[in-house]
């Protein structure tokens, strides 16, 4: 046993939920939640622990990524273990095990805590947690339009308008015809012009031009492929559906990329267009052949990710956060006078609960004004104060401590005054 | 790149939560929730990595504990982490953390996933889930009763009668003085009488009773010892508290010990009463200074945690999981009839959705038939055919699967064949 006194901060990274914020990450989850069930997916979960191969067997690139960026240990069966970065390989392998009972398409959705092992900083903590929906076995068009809808929608459920964000969207085909109509047919070439596009808006327009011609050695081709990056007037068919879907805010952007290597067709974003938060808060496409790493047939799929700190800070930027949620307090206090009230007062509490109110009694040691104070100050709606008198009697008085309105009677007279809300 | 093929299995003594198992496990949280918020409890939450520190400061015991039985590793920062094998240390931080701020008495529930490296057996996997209930900063006895009541109710919000399980209820202190009456007043020997008692149930009574004779090296002291034990009949202001409450299925039992060693005065256990599963569901109690490892102020607390895999059992062995959770497909299920209707399908779920359904629609390549056979095996409520004819007319026809009714209509007349339920 040691005297040493311990630090009351939680690991480095890491967030602590306080019931304040416990109640806007619910709010968030909930209202997710309910987005994905409106378009039928259905929920699944999985352990944060899963076997480090199945994050190394998409090859060196993947090996580095798990190597550097990822919790990975060995635990004590000599098993390397990692904590999930992502859910996508879960969800790869959990489809994967039980394709023979699945039926296709599948919608399927999740809320899981992922971790990654990097500096924390805005928007990047080392856990954080993402809303995954994804859409299986349906290659048509019709599945892209549906999880861009779904998308939206998530933003519309938090009371978000049109003309807060934007969607964009474009296509990984689409751009390998746009550089092949210019002679790029290369797919080496076309991926580093791909990842050197998608640091376009957060680098100079000359650094841009610079960079195409590095990878060209070409001035006037590296001239074609920014009008082709920068000509936002093309629609196709997944534009058209959207706007069928009632979506007007969404466009076509050819600087879009998305990071991941595995995307092969549409890709989209969702991004914020407050001056104060302009970037992107969410994105997805379509991949073909999640389950190569499994054996089996190849199934394709549709889907996206979006996190929860850039989720909050969307709903602080547009103050989307509605205030009741954040009361976290019972809404009626049962206020014993004296010790000797506690036993009556739990007795009234359990009482006003069988009727479906969130309720608890101040057993503390406190004097009683300090006791409505603390009732008042959390935003508790009622108050039933209980001294001799009325464990005597049986007669009480509740007090609306949002209107000052009082009520005094029995407990069974008193409970219709509770139920005007 | 390799072509080995992965395996789909999770890692070992973990679960995946296909949606039929998801579904069951949102019931049980729900309810938990529900239960905690309608005695005045909030909500909190905790990363699962916490430094090792936290769980190895309470002497050289925990310290074995943390590195026998838990997932503990060293970070790229060099900072030993663990991933949290019980909630009580977190909360303690917590709340030591945020003491000036807190107001008292305190409820706060939180349902973590915790981890512990052991051989996965029933009940007994490396990673569960549990409800934590605790309340702070109230020494009555009162806030004893209503911890017990609160656990007692997260049975009955399953819809439990109290005749399915039982409240056994023990008190340190009492204990403490039943053994100073005859006599045992040494802190050691009535902990290891208390270690060897918490194990009664599970020894035969020869094998309790030579365990005690080795411990006092006197016979008839060893039968006062199981006189006091076996003896049942008391009462004490606890029980007559819960029976004030309506809660008429406690009783007291000596043999209740609780594993840990910081309870300091009652303590409690929920005990299924069904032949096929009798077994603690639950157990909790009071513990004084709950922030002893951080600089502060003591403060005591009360409370009890619940696991998922328990709950679980005890539900299945009593027909408590109701049939209606189980449904996780949507209630509506829109079937283009060939790809080009797809779009229109998705219009029409749009629709649908909008006045709050949850939706989707059969977009797959499958035939019409096997598409309504599907919706029924899923048990969706209603579908929707749209052919060629439907798209050109907006005549649509509904028909709910459960009762083979059929509507004909527009899609706006259709509308409230849906809310008939």
């Amino acid at each position: 046993m040691t005297d040493k006194k311990l630090s009351t901060d939680s690991y480095k990274g890491v967030r602590d939920f306080y019931p304040e914020d416990m109640a806007i990450q619910r709010y968030i989850f909930q209202t997710w939640a309910k987005a994905a069930e409106s378009f039928g997916f259905e929920r699944y979960d999985a352990s944060i622990l899963e076997p480090s191969d199945l994050y190394k067997a998409k090859g060196a690139e993947n090996e580095e990524m798990v190597n550097e960026q990822t919790y990975t240990f060995i635990d004590r069966g000599d098993r390397e273990v990692t904590l999930r970065p992502e859910m996508t390989p879960t969800v790869a392998r959990m489809v994967a095990g039980a394709r023979h009972d699945l039926t296709f398409p599948l919608r399927w959705y999740s809320i899981p805590n992922l971790f990654r092992y990097e500096r924390p900083q805005r928007g990047r903590l080392r856990e954080h947690w993402q809303l995954n929906c994804d859409l299986y076995g349906a290659d048509d068009v019709t599945a892209d339009i549906e999880i861009v809808a779904l998308a939206h929608q998530t933003l519309i459920d938090f009371g978000a308008t049109a003309d807060l964000f934007e969607v964009l969207i474009n296509n990984r085909q689409e751009m390998a015809a746009l550089y092949a109509a210019i002679g790029i047919t290369d797919p080496e070439i076309v991926a580093t012009i791909t990842r050197l596009t998608d640091r376009k808006k957060k680098i100079s327009a000359e650094e841009y031009r610079s960079g195409l011609i590095e990878i060209l050695s070409d001035e006037s081709l590296a001239d074609n492929v920014i009008k082709i990056i920068e000509d936002g007037s093309g629609t196709n068919q997944l534009l058209e559906g959207l706007q069928s879907l009632g979506i007007t805010n969404a466009r076509i952007d050819r600087t879009i990329a998305r990071g991941f290597d595995y995307y092969t067709g549409m890709i989209f974003e969702l991004v914020d267009l407050h001056p104060d938060n302009n970037r992107s808060m969410l994105g997805g496409g379509r991949y073909d052949n999640l389950t190569s790493m499994f054996s089996g047939d190849a199934i394709s799929g549709v889907g996206f990710g979006m996190g929860d700190v850039t989720m909050r800070d969307f709903l602080e930027t547009h103050h989307l956060i509605p205030e009741y949620i954040r009361t976290t307090a019972p809404h009626v206090m049962v206020i014993p006078m004296e010790a000797e009230q506690n036993l009556y007062a739990e007795q009234v509490a359990m009482h006003i609960r069988k009727a479906g109110h969130k309720v608890a009694a101040d057993i503390g040691t406190k004097k009683i004004g300090k006791k409505i104070g603390s009732a008042s100050e959390k935003s508790c709606k009622f108050v039933v104060v209980i001294g001799e008198q009325e464990v005597q009697s049986g007669i009480l008085t509740m007090k609306n401590l949002f209107t000052s309105e009082e009520r005094t009677g029995s407990l069974g007279e008193l409970m219709n005054f509770l139920d005007v809300e």
